[in-house]
Parts: C-alpha cells; structure tokens; sequence
C-alpha cells in the first residue's frame, strides 16, 4: 500500500505534464495556435479586475472571460486577473484586444512551458511557476503568466486561488507604494509574493529533510533509500521552477524597456536577491541529501557488519565446542579420557575455559 | 536470449555510425568529397517539391533527382525536400546548381555530422537530427540538413517518411502564417515540427524510466543494473542530438543575414525555448536514472543483509542448541543428567527456552 | 545521548533562521516593511558612536537608539555601532533621518538575508556574516550590516561583542592610517577584522577535521560517518557565508562611487585575496572530508572483511573435523576403524594435521 | 604474466615522457635552447621537399638535414617535410635560415608540449599530436609541428611514416584544391588529415569498449576492474591530445593574419566540427566506461549476494536438521521417540517436511 | 608506528600553515603591519646583489639585510636575492627604500598569502610557491615573492637555497639573452626556473604514484586506502600551488605596464604553456588517483567475495555430510541402514559421491 503511494507520487512527479495527446495535438497545428495542456478537470474560468491609480479603486469580478469589456486608459492601472485557461477561444480574444504577439497566449496555455521574460515593442511577458504542497502533502506546480502593458497588467493563472491576497489589500487600503505606482511596481508586487511564498516551500521541504535526517541518525536499523529518492525528486522539482526564475528577475531587472522604470528596477534587484538566497538554500538541500543517501548505505553497510558479527561470534565460539562434544560421542572402542572419574566436569570446565575466552578475544577486537 | 538483443541494442547505440571503411575512404579523398557514410541498404531517392507564395501552389514528386529541372524565381518559395542521401552524383549536381559551397554536400552525406549552423554569403547551412523509436522499440537517428536560400529551401533527409506532414496541410490549405512569409519562415516551421516531435521521445522515454522504476521499488528482489545502463544510453542518445542544436537554434535567432528576417527570429526565441525545455527534461531524466542506479545498488546491498539476517538467525539459534545435543550424546561414563527421570524432556524445556529467548534478541535487534 | 545531542545540532544547521511565522508575517506586509527575523531573545539594544577626524575624537556610548541625536557633519567621520536589531522602529527612524533606501532597512533586520552590496545614489548597502564557535562549540552565525555614506558609517550587529575592538584601538590610539582616512578606509578596516577573523574559524575547523582524522587513521573499528556529517555541515555553511562575501569584496573594489576612492579600493584588493584563500582553504577541507567518507567506508567494508575472515578460518577449520567426529560416532554394526588399536590417538593426530594445514594454507591465502 | 604487461603498459601511459635527466637538462639551459626529449632511439632523421604551384611540381628526398639548400621564393609553394628531430643542431640551422622566433625549435624538439598556436609576425607556429595504436596494440603519440610562413610550409615529425599520403598524391596528380591554393591550404590539408586519423583510433576504442562491454555483460562472474582502468586511461590519453587542438584550430579559424586566407578559413571551420564530434564521442566514451564501472561492481555486489544466498540455503536446511539428528543421539535412559516403531521412518518423514518447506520458503523468496 | 608518521604527515599537509598564534597577533594589528608567518626556527637573513648590464657585472654576497646600501641606477640592472623573511624590521626598510605599497611586505612575509600579481604604479609585485621534497620525502613548500622595479628585482625566499643556480651561471658567464635584457626578462627567467622545477616535482610525484599502482595491480589482499589518501592530498597540494600560478603568469603576459617588454612578454607566453601542462599533468593523476580508489575498493569486495567462496565452498560440502553421519548416530532401536553388511563403506561411498558432485557443482559455477 505505502508503495503503491509512493510509486503514483514518484510517477507524478517525473511525469512533468507531458502527455503524447497534448504533444500529437500540437504537432497538427501552427505555432501560435492556443492549446491548454494542462489539468482538463479545472474547468471553471473567472476574471477579477482592479482599477485603480492613488485617487480612484474599482474592483469587478466576473464569471466569465466574455463579461469583460472594460478599456484601460492612460489615467489607472489596470490588474486583470484571469483564474483558469481552459477557455482558449477567450483567450484568444483577449490576446487580440490587447494587440499580444500570436506566440504569447499559446505559452500561456501551455502549462509546461518554463519560466522565461520576452520582451515585444509594446508589452512584457512573463511565465513563472507557483510551487504548493496540496492536500496529500504532494508538492504541484501552478503556472501563472504575466503581461505588462504601459497601463494593464493580465495575470493569467491555472486554478482558483492564490497568494496574491496581500497585493489586493494593499491596493484597497492604498498601503505602501503599490497604489502610487504603475503597473510595473504592480508586477513587482505580485512576482514578491511569488518569491515570498517559496520561502514556505523551502520551509516544509526543510521540516520534511529534517525529519528524514532525525530518523536515519536515531533508528538506523532501516533502508530509507526510497524516502530520500522521493525527497530528491521535490529539490529537483523545486530547482527546476526557480533556476529559470532567476533569469527572468535578472532580465527583469536589467531591462531597457519604457515598461519598467528604473526607481522599479530598484526593488526588483532585491529580489532577485531573494531567489538566490531560495537557490543557494535548494542546493544546500541538495548535499544534504546526498549527505543522507551516503548516511544511509553506511548504515545499511554498517547493519551488515552488526549481523556478521553476531553470527561470527556464536560459531566461533559453538563450532569448536561442539567439535569436542563430538569427539567424546565417539564410539571408539578405548578413549580414556571417558574413563576418567568426574571427566565430564572436567569437560564442562573446558568449554567454559574456550567459551570465557573467546569472549575476551571479541571484547578486544571490539566486537562485544 | 535477452543478453544477445540487449547487448546487439547497446553496440549499436555506442557504434555511433563510424566504421573503419567509412573513414578510410575518407582519409584517400580531397576536402568537400561527398561520401555517403549512412546505412547503405537504403538506396531509394524521391524528391518532393513545392513552389508556392500567397496566390500560387504547385507540388510536384519525381522518383529520380535528375528529373528535377525546376527553376526557382524571386517570386514564390520552392521547397526541395529530397528523401535518401545514397545518390551523391545528384547531390553534387545539386550543389553545382545552387552554387553550395563545396563543403556543405560533404556534411549534408555524412551522417554522423553533428548539428550545426554555418553561414555562407548566400545561404544557410543547417545540420540537425531526427529521433525515432524504430518497429523493435530501439532508438533511431536520422540525419537531416537544411540549405536556405533567399527564395529556396533544400531539405535532405536520410530516410523516406518525416513529420513534417503537418506543414504540408498547412501549405496546401494556406493554414497558418506559412503561405504568406518566406523561405526562412518554413525553416522555422520545419524546424518547429522536428523539436515538438522531441517532446513524443521524451514522453517515450518518460514511459520507460517510469516502468523501471516501478519495477525496481516494488519487486527489489531483482538486478537491474543492465536495464538502467541502456536507458542511461538512450537518454545520452537524446542529449547528443539535442545539445548542440540549442546552439543551432540560438545561432538562427541570433543571425544577422538578410535571410532570415527579424519578423521570423521572434518565432526561434520560441524554438529556443522549447529546445531549452527539452535538455532540460533530459537532464532531469539522468538525474533520475542516476538515483535509478543508487535504489539498484542499495537494494542489492540490502538483498544481501536480508540474506545474512536470515543465515544468522538459524545458525544463531541452532548452533548453540546443537552444541548441547552433542553434549548430552558424549559417552563419558558417568553423566548425571542423563540418569534424571524426565531429563529428556527438561532438555527440550532448555531448547524451547533458548529458541524464544533468541526470537526475543532477534526481535529487539529489529531483525525479524 | 550523544545521539540527541548531535541530531540537535545537525537541525539547527539546517533550519538556517527560517520559520513559518516569519515567512507568513513578511507574506502580509508590503516590500521595505521592516521586520527582525533573528533570535527574538536578543532583546537589549545599545548605540555606541565613533567621531574623529585626525585631530579630533570624540567616543559615545548609548543604552537606547533614540537617545542618538548627533549629526554627521563634513568635517568628521562618524561611525555608528548599533547593536542588537530587535527595535525595528528605531531602525526605521535611523533610515528616515540618514535618507535610507525603503529596502536597506529591511536587510538590515533580515537576517537571513545573503551577503551581497547595494549601491545607492549616496549611500552603499553591505551585508555580510560573521562567524564563531559559541561555548557549546556549535557554529554561529551573526548578521552584520555595514551602510557607508560620505562621512559617515552605520554598523548594524545581531548580538553584543564583536572582533572590532582593534579598530577601536586603532582610532583611540591614531594608530596605522585609519583616523587620516575617509569612511571608506573605515569600511575596509571593519570588513577586514571580519574575514581576519574567519581564519580563526578556519583553524578551528582545521583541528577538528585533523582529530576526526586522526581517528579514523587509528582506530578503524568505529563507524564515523555521522560525525563526518556534522563536519561537513559546518564547512557547507562556513562556504555559504563566504562565498558570497567574495562577491561583494570584489564589487567594492571595482565600484566606480564618489564614496569609495580608488587609494581606498588598493586595500579592498588585498581583503579580495585573503577572501579568495578562504574559500580555498574550505575547498580543500571539502575534498578533505570527502577523503575521510571514503577512507570510512573503506574501514567498514574492511572490518566486514576481517570479521568474515575469523568465521570462515573457524568454520573452514572445525566443519570437516567435527564431520569425522560424527562418523566415529555412528552407530553402525561394523565399523572397523573403531576397533583398532590406538585409534582414538591416530584420530586426533589426523585432526591436528588438518588443523595445521588449514592454517598453513590461510597464512599463504595472507589472512593470518 | 598478464599482470606484468598490464603494468607496464599503464605504466606508459601514466609515465607521459617526462624523464627527471631531461627535466634536469632543461634547467640548466637558458630558455630557447633546443634540447629533444622524446626517445632517442630514433636516430635517423629524413627529409623530403614538395614545391609547386598550380603548372609546376618539384619532389625531392635527402639523408640528412644539411644537404637542403633550396630557397623559397614568391611564386611557388614549398613543403618541407622533416622526419625525426634528434638532430637538433639542424634544427637550429633551419630556425636560423627561416629567421624562426627563438622559442619555436624548442618547442618542435620538446616532445611533451602540449597543443598549441602561436603567431610570430611573419609565421604561424602549431603543434599537436598523432596518435596510432603500434604493434602491441598500445596507445602511442607522435609530436608534430608546423610552422607556416608565407610560401612555406615546415612540417616537422618525430617518426617515420604519416597519414600525409592521401595529400601528397593529391599535390602530384593536382587532384583537389590543393595545387591551386597557398600554404595555409596546405596547412588546412594536413590537418585535416590528422583529424581524419582520430575517427581510426575513435573506432578501435569504440571496438576495445564494446568487446569490454560484452563481456562484462554476457560473463558477469569476473572483476573486469583492470581492463576498465587501462581503458579508462587510454579514453584519457586521446582526450588530453584531442583538447587542446580544439583550441588550437578554433585560433586557426579566428587568427586575423595575412598568411591565413579568408577562404581558406571556411574549411578550418570545418575542421573544427570534426574536432568537436571527436571530443564529443569521446566524452561518450568516458560515460560508458564509467557505466562499464558501476555494471562491475554491480556485479560484484551480486556474486556475493549469490555466494551467499547458497551459503545460506544450505545451512538453513541442514542446521535444524543437524540438531535433530543430535537430539535423536544424545544417551539420555529414556528417550519415548526412540521406542517407538518405524520411529526412524517418522524421523527421515519429518527431515523430508522441514527440507521441503525449507525449499518453498526460499522459492518464496525468490532466491531460488 | 607507520600510522604515527602517516598521521603527522597528514597533519601537516592539512594545517597549511595557519596558527592560531599567527591569526590572532594579524587581528590585533592594522593592515600593512608586516608579521612573519613562516617557520620561526629559519632565522639566517642572508643578501645577494647581482648587479649587470650587456659590459659590466657585480656580485656581492652580505649577511645582514642592513649592510646592503648600494643604489640601483638607471643603466644597470640589480638583482637583489633575500634568503630568510624573519628580519620584519629590516623588510620595511627595503619596502621604505624602493617605495614600496604599504601591503606589499605584509604579504612577502605571510607565507600562506596564495600567488598572485599586484600591479602598483612603479612596480609589480608577484608572489608564488616553490615546491620541494625534503629529507624525509614530505612535499614541502616555500613562499617566494618577487618585487618588479625599472632597473631592479627584489627576490625574497623564505628559506636558503634554490633553483636558480643556472640563471645565475648565465648571468656570470653572459650566456642565453639575460644579460642584454632588463629587469622583465630576469622576472621571466626565474619563474621559468621554478616552473621547470615543477615538472620534477611532477615526476616524483608519478614514480610514488607508478608504485602505489604497481603494488595495487600485483598485490590486491592488502587495503591501500590510506596511501591514497596521502597521495592524493600532495596533489591536491600541488595543484594549490600551481593553479593560482597559470593565473599569474596569464597576467603577467597580458599587463599594459611600461616595466614589461613586449618581447619578454613572447617568453611569458611560454611559460603560460608550461603552467598550463603542469596543471593538465596534475588534472590526469588526479583522475589516475580516483581510479587506484575504485580499483581499492573493488579489491576490497572481491577479497569478501573469495572469503565467502572458501567458506560456503567448505560448509555446502560439509554440513549435509555431517548431517548424515549424525542420523547414523543416533539411538533409534530399529536403524535398518546400520545391519546393513559393509554399511559403513556404503556411507563412505556416499560421502565421496556428493563431496565430487558438490566440487563439480562449484566448478561450473566458476567459484574453483
């Protein structure tokens, strides 16, 4: 059953998405053409919208992608947030309200596209992932992209739900610096978020090699070689979704672009600071497991010695001893000494002679 | 039996398609000498052409590369695509009349040319591999050039049968951008097609790690060091062919020709990425398969100590109690114990109670 | 016991200052929020404050941060001492009055923020490690923050007491060049006490990797490889603080800055030196450990060796022996051996000859 | 035996030519002066000249060094194609006559120079290496030199016999572009011929690896260790003379010099993929070989498994039963069983049932 | 015994040199204050001046650093060779003399500083290593710094003793360019002497290496584990020395500095190319070392492999004839075997049957 579990986690997560439908489907049509590959099941797609510059706030939610029909204009910001890309035709539509390059939405619905920043003459795109531990305690990743126009930001997610909570109410009670910026500083917000939430990732992988490390170093007397493996593949995971990041919030930072201004810039290199700090903590992980898989086959080899030990001893001290009692079985027609009075105390003193002293020979070999 | 195939699929994975013939027949020849040193068996040439621009399309097969006599005009974009390299006399010709630079036949019918992009002053010469898993499930290369000219593109494949069907239906039923842009656009195209065909290979190869590693966390009473060492090759195979196209597809969007236009390299930053994604995943998978080999090596390990635990615990509780039994079989004269009425069966109280006290120690020790 | 004591210590190396409650209460607040990450028992803030110019000197010390209400004037360079970083309003106070950038702040009580160096319009942001042995002998790390303007530098510590104290003397006594130089040289004097001191910290790392090894060279009955562990932890997390150190060492010495002067950066190149030679020093400690692994593993694998080598001399000797016991034992009517004369005698004169010989051919098999 | 030739021939390889005498020369000389430091064994030394432009050819061989009195002029080129280098106050002779850079001689005669390009303003100075498997069937490296002037080539080898026939036929029959172009073609040509040698040395590891591999995979109950290591050793060897070119041919495409053609240029780069897939195939090689590694001990690991997997069936069975048979003659006055009739009968039915459930078990266990 | 020297061997490559000592008199002194680290016991300060041009030579030989007074001038050449570091006094005299940076004497006596190029305004300032083998076979090294003036070459060596008697030879008896060169190409010709020194350092270091080698291929019962970790940590050590070196001698080729000819700068490039085949020299021994490791620990197993083969060799055989002879002894009433005329020989001949037919069965599985 344990296996069972672990086999379909392990699968999952060497899976990466890829399935040879959504690839066939793909080989048949265009580049450009949009094709959702990810999760079929979430269905549901809903849209909220901010509104807002440092005097004015509206918020709107909606149901679906058609509802929206809102223009932005130069005055306000405008945060659209999409929940949802199963509805390519709508988005689409929107790619072509917003006058988006017609390779931009099909990297929004391709759910294993890796995190990257292109810059086209009129808007910035960004793809990153947002990593989450769900119910089974199962680490998933949620691709998220987003487009940053002169005045719109679209934030484009795969599900429901998000840690973006603290932006939105920031930018209804005006904290901060967010209500008094432009939609760069919104892209700011949102990807710190990001960042910010992978620290509780890091957080729980590190609990989870923690307890991992407590039962190796106490109860040595098990293989752990499947859980580390496990373990292995979450860093790996986590490394694969912020490795890219990194380039992106470089590129971010050193763009020369009309969309981010540089007082921006200035916060984005702190954040850049920030994945580092999630990298070097990722790779310290990572000798830490191997660190833990050398522990582990030195406890399996040790365990080994232990057994070894435990059967050497008793043969080595029985197999001589009952090679004597044998002898004295022996049917020969004169042994003498079976004759001898009290020869079978005699006897018994010996074996406790040969058994005292090979005890005393393991103690000095370390071996008791 | 299974020793023969997996050995016959290793060599053929290490022969790499250089022979001593091959490269002796190389040694007696000039630079810029087409030699074909791909699989002689296939000796079939066909030829496939389309001329077409927005308004016009002619498609066109001959059996024969000399029957092609077609002019290609400033006006629409001719796609050669020649299927078989055997016939070098024709590949020259070819070369002669679009004026190639005399090293390109010579890459184009060496078939274990590596990847690459090598600019000439008017034309491009691209070098790439197709990856295809043949009717016995074993990883095939086929070796593909490109040769883009201001109003041409000469594709040369090794083998009959390609995927680039769906540009095919994309030219024919004017789908797509691919009627309406130039010659470099349908080398994007064509590329595109090859790099998502990856992504099959790479599901493909996902399949095999998974049941392998299925295999090896549920039945560990097996070796599978062999079958990882294979997959650990085809997964050195991919990395091989794809590695050095990065380069390739990096070296197209980054040119600076008057063929290819900047229009078209927005659509290989793409390619790029997808390349970028593909040795990515590759890399991931020798991660895992190096974790594969450490489960194997771990499990054996462990296999050995299940089979010592199981060898101590019989000799440790037998050899003693066998020792007494040889004790009580001596012949000295006078033994007391055996005189007690009822002794035999105090003797079996004493075994009983060496057994369960062993079974306790065993259990203690976690050994059963 | 012993065991607690290091899985204790292994945790706290790795949990690396994060915990959920932080990480959750910086999600919640907007970027440049300033929140004290560190050990919340270090409650105790005081000020102490340097003035000089090369006539002049004036010393401060203060219980609170508010209590500081001199300006930095042209004339003098000041050097504020803050330690203890639990009073961020303070801290916050201190920022608005000196100009601060919104997210040096936030560094500063961060203290798991990485080394690196910030440069600011009129001010440049350093952060950097310092490390010691506290009395359990367990690695510590204290963040320290250096901002550096034009005549004055603000030093932030984590905890009281640091290496400075020869830089005090400096200033006091007017000795060497800093009371003749600028912040700047001040900054230099500081950073460069720190990585003087690393060497201390290198040495001790020195002696506990020479006594491990010793260890391990003379006695190879023990299993080290959890005391291997916990060492190379300690190098791991010496390396992460170091490592980045290089890079902000070598920014300072390459920034082209009003603040920094160029007589000042000839200085920074020599502390780029002795930060290289750390860093290589913890190399070769890595390799050094790696060494110690394998030298253990090969100890047990050997142990394992020699502990068969004594079952398989006792077992190859006794078996056959007490088999010919057992054959004199049988039972059957007409064993003629039996009734020779002496033939108790010859037995055991057969059984010494297989008992010499046995161990004449393990002494030429060199397992004797 | 074989141990003894093994040791040598790795011996050889490790040895890499430098001998302390020649060190000890070499340090009290001044730098430039020419001392040979390859085996001097190799007296005899050998000339022969090409010179010829595209309508006029001129062959020549001589004994000896002195007996070249030809000059170079303008109009033709000229191939100077020296066979051994022992003679070194001729090649200081020839030094002066071509107003060589004092270093260069040096290097031709210092057999143990690595790979290099160096540019003097009026010659082009290369060294690489030939590698050829002699009689033995050992790995052996020849050192050549070119030195490349205007209208001439000097071509200098340690021994008799090159792979330059393919070009000298070339330049007799004017086949090629060889005739018609300068000596940088010439240059090209014999390096090109070089570099077509290493896929023979590349196909006979490949042979040498594949024999390995079939063996360790069809007869997995030898240590193949050795035959790994001497293998392992000479993939080294071809690495370390196959690196270095790589950078030397990549200046050789880049030099920006009058003796070097543009056109010519074109099929250096050329040369520099074939020197690209020799590197890469190697590096492939190293891969397997250190697959070949962990499949040995893999195997190891498994004999033992199954040495011990005998040991413990057997002792399994007949230990339970050993003691029951002890049991059975132990002299006790009353034993019931022994009364019993066909008690024996029982006793051998009893042995019957514990050997076969014994059997089950481990079939069970899958150990049989 | 042997343990002890190997252990004080090892320490005394481990502890480079850093004392606690050491470390805390540096922390308490401003930086520029020149401490010597070195060996105190070395306390001789000895002084020769060279002093030449193309017409004129002067040697002179002092025993303290004090009686040397003589001036350097602008049409001489002075090289001013100091043999021992502990006179700090006298050292900043020399520094105060020639103008010398403030740090450029603290590194000339801390001999851990690593090598490295300093480039000050009027002069260059070059440190490195010399490696030597002492009495006692331990590799030792020497801390030499080299002080690069126009008309001057301050030469400061840590102990009596060097490598360059022959460019002192060449001085005396103006032979090779070195007296009708400058200061430069003096600077040039030293460091060739030290490098060409490595490659006998190089050399030893191979002999210990063939050795160890010869010794694991021919006799495999013993564990080597220690000797290689010795070997391995003097390559390393090497390695240390010699990998900062290539670095300096990079610099050295390429500096823009009026103190630096072009055409000594052509000799630099040669020393560049024989750093570079010291390190390549010293990369393949430590792959060599890696490989005696396997080869190590495969014997190790193996040894465990044949142990095991002995023992259940010997105890398959023995165990189920040992059961045998114990059914035959046991006291059964009615044993029918045991009436049995010449049952006895019967038994024997069954014994000798599965003795053979255990030895044929051992046969064919390769274990005899």
């Amino acid at each position: 059953m344990i296996r069972k579990k672990i086999k379909s986690k392990v699968n999952a997560l060497v899976r990466n998405n890829i399935t040879r439908e959504t690839v066939k489907e793909k080989l048949s049509h265009a580049p450009g053409h949009v094709i959702y590959t990810g999760n079929k099941a979430q269905k549901a797609v809903s849209i909220d919208v901010f509104d807002y510059n440092d005097d004015y706030l509206d918020e709107e939610t909606l149901a679906r992608l058609e509802e929206y029909h809102k223009d932005t204009d130069e005055k306000t910001v405008t945060w659209i947030n999409i929940n949802g890309l199963s509805d390519t035709v709508a988005l689409t539509q929107i790619a072509e309200r917003y006058k988006l390059h017609p390779l931009v939405m099909e990297d929004v619905a391709n759910t294993s596209q890796r995190p990257k920043l292109d810059e086209y003459s009129d808007h910035l795109f960004i793809v990153f992932k947002m990593l989450y531990y769900d119910d089974q305690n199962q680490l998933n990743v949620e691709h998220i992209s987003l487009i940053l126009g002169k005045t719109y930001l679209i934030c484009l997610q795969e599900y429901d739900g998000d840690v973006f909570d603290g932006v939105r109410e920031r930018i209804r009670h005006a904290k901060g610096r967010v209500r008094s910026n432009g939609a760069d500083y919104l892209t700011y917000a949102i990807m710190d978020a990001v960042i910010d939430h992978y620290f509780i990732i890091i957080e729980q992988l590190s609990n989870k090699i923690e307890e991992l490390e407590d039962k190796i170093y106490t109860d040595n007397s098990q293989n752990y070689s499947q859980e580390i493996q496990i373990l292995k593949k979450e860093v790996i995971q986590v490394r694969r979704s912020i490795f890219p990041l990194r380039e992106v919030v470089n590129k971010l930072e050193k763009v020369e672009n009309h969309l981010v201004l540089k007082k921006t810039q200035v916060f984005v290199r702190d954040l850049y600071d920030h994945t580092i700090q999630v990298i070097e903590t990722v790779e310290v992980y990572r000798d830490t497991i191997a660190g833990l898989m050398d522990m582990n086959s030195t406890n399996i080899a040790n365990r080994m010695n232990e057994v070894m030990k435990v059967l050497t001893i008793i043969a080595t001290i029985f197999i001589p001893m009952t090679f004597l009692a044998g002898i004295y079985g022996m049917n020969f027609e004169h042994i003498p000494e079976l004759a001898i009075k009290d020869g079978y105390y005699y006897f018994w003193g010996a074996m406790i002679v040969i058994f005292v002293a090979s005890l005393v020979y393991f103690k000095r070999k370390k071996w008791l």
